[in-house]
């Protein structure tokens, strides 16, 4: 089909897209479902998980389990289904072979008998890289919406 | 480019993934605007449409389009467009040769004249098969995030 | 994998679906950000972007700008942050070379120390052309849910 040979993209970019697209449907999943060690595990052993809703940042797989598994055990406590949808995929590969992906993220959030709300605009700004073939966050950085950004 | 080059999945098993939410863009579009026959022939002949929601899942193409006409006719009357999206896919291939796709789904509503809600919030477990190369849902379970799994 | 080898679709054609989630990607961040003149940049030079909410069509790249401008402005004013998600994708390459692209739209929206809202529900139907390798918009037409079709 000539209009999609005339990409300016070459098809392993158009791959990358797609995988990142199926890596997050893998991490988000883990993170709602509260496999928080498997969640922890998209991360780099050293990877940093920052937010301009936190003060400090959480560094490392360890830091970044222990806070999914608290804010896991507290909705289940509370009987809400929380999910969070990344859309609007935005892939640039770095100089340094590093992938930076930007998303725009909507938490939603549901209490088993009541109505399903939004509960957060965010943009998730995501350094990948690849170990041993399967690719991971070093570093992200979530910007709620209604908050500045620093 | 070396990144792309070291994925551990096939570039077929990212084609479908593709395909997959392709298909899903023609599926919800079908049955959004109504098009009950052809939402119907996105399922196989016996196709099974099962839903926490429902006493009883809806078995074969009849029996999804009944309830898919009842459903617009009643969406028509009251003047609103009810709109499913599905995102955050996961695609894993059955042993047997099928595919278990899983998505997120978000339903909103929009009566005219009215504000848009988010009406529902769920998570949809397709069984998808092949037949004459289009792809078909064999089953489908749905739960609503809101009420209890079983 | 035999399941993904009997696809009806080419490969060329997944790939041209890929393209145009990247390029709403990066259209939709423009629009968002304020980025206003790279967001004209994204239609042809005598690109046409009409929506049952106006009572004429902006025609042509500048006047594109000038519209997104001053929506740009107010929201900053009033300190709003608008994300417009595009989903369900839908591609149909027309006989003339051009390429039909229908998504659901949804349009958020979040005030510096407020809730996120969904502030519209809409169709999006483009017609794209390629030109020196790149997509761009040559028609738009979007449909809010809660307005008469025409």
């Amino acid at each position: 089909m000539a209009f999609a040979e005339q990409s300016t993209g070459t098809s392993e970019d158009h791959l990358l897209y797609l995988e990142i697209q199926h890596f997050y449907g893998r991490q988000m999943r883990f993170l709602d479902s509260g496999a928080v060690e498997d969640w922890a595990g998209t991360f780099t052993e050293d990877g940093v998980f920052a937010a301009n809703a936190h003060p400090e940042p959480q560094r490392g797989r360890a830091a970044i389990e222990a806070a999914a598994r608290k804010a896991a055990e507290q909705l289940a406590a509370e009987g809400v289904q929380r999910r969070h949808w990344l859309g609007m995929l935005q892939v640039d590969p770095g100089p340094d072979g590093t992938v930076l992906a930007r998303t725009y993220a909507l938490i939603t959030s549901t209490p088993l008998g009541g109505p399903a709300e939004i509960r957060l605009s965010c943009t998730c700004d995501d350094v990948l890289v690849r170990e041993d073939g399967r690719l991971l966050v070093r570093h992200r950085q979530v910007y709620r919406d209604d908050l500045p950004k620093s």
